[in-house]
């Protein structure tokens, strides 16, 4: 069974416990192939010309008074009775779960695009990430950055519920600050295997 | 006595208590007029034509061993003897004083900056700011984002020793989640008053 990712910036396909991130073309590549799908990218929603692929969306459910909730969002939701639910990747999506019930979330820059804001704000301000240490004040710019970038998401997080899940590609550099996060790099796969199961797609 | 606070993005001429943003062209008008000025701006450093102008940087001190240290969070925590100094401008300084000594800081990207690096990921994320209410989940996209840019930072903040001094363009914005905080809008011309009384230059 293959499932798909379609994010912002990455295709990710899941094969049999191997995920790998692949381009437009090497997606359309199994065309002929049973493949289920999720996208939250504007212009690969649907693949007329592959029909055996299966967008899952619409069997994405979660109860939600949000508006306008993307549909990986959902499905990471779908999986999690009670807790917080961050989504490492372009952009960091943090979603609440209580009761069963979605009861908001925030969006937060990915790494990449947080640094990109530094360095458009000044040349002064162009440097990469590097680890940090959180009960530390920062002594020079690029830790000054760094922890700009981490420790504000940790202090809100750690205001959430428990227990927090953390997935996503800067999933494992945010699991760093927290420990008590359970990490599941492949959170968004188990989530749509749930979803194929219970809806006897597959 | 006029004073100049050179920033990354605006030029403020502060003149008997009251501040104006000029242009480059602007500012050279004063050339004959006696004019204090600190920047951060990398290519407004010197002005050898402007014979009457002193530029106050070598005498602005702080006890810090932070590398690269900007002249204007120099100035701001110079008028600090305990708390922490947040100036919301194109970045966002937060700097914390213990003792009369700057002990750390970090920087977080001000709020152009901010929506900007959300439109840069996503077409669908492209908003402008909105104020929120603190203690409620966001329900849609266009609260998520600016929920991501105030709530981390205030929660960070709310961690660091009191009193917290909000300075710089967006400080009114952000006075509203930290209502404990004590406003300063002139902050940075305080300081430069206090550092041109204490060297006599005046």
């Amino acid at each position: 069974m293959l499932l798909c990712d379609i994010g912002n910036t990455n295709i990710k396909i899941y094969n049999d416990g191997l995920v790998q991130i692949v381009s437009q073309e090497e997606l359309l590549s199994y065309q002929d192939q049973r493949l289920f799908y999720l996208s939250v990218h504007p212009s690969l929603q649907s693949f007329p010309d592959c029909k055996k692929w299966i967008n899952l969306e619409a069997f994405v459910s979660v109860k939600s008074s949000y508006n306008g909730l993307g549909v990986d969002r959902k499905a990471l939701c779908s999986l999690v009775d009670e807790g917080t639910v961050i989504d490492a990747g372009s952009a960091i999506t943090v979603d609440v779960m209580q009761d069963n019930i979605h009861t908001g979330g925030f969006i937060y820059p990915g790494k990449k695009a947080f640094f990109e804001a530094f360095r458009n704000i000044s040349p002064r301000l162009d440097f990469s990430y590097q680890d940090i240490l959180k009960n530390r004040l920062p002594q020079e710019t690029r830790s000054a950055l760094s922890y700009g970038f981490i420790a504000p998401l940790v202090a809100l997080v750690e205001k959430l519920p428990k227990p927090w899940y953390v997935t996503g590609g800067d999933g494992g550099l945010l699991l760093q600050y927290l420990p008590d996060a359970i990490y599941r790099p492949h959170m968004i796969f188990e989530a749509m295997k749930q979803i194929i199961q219970r809806n006897g797609l597959c």
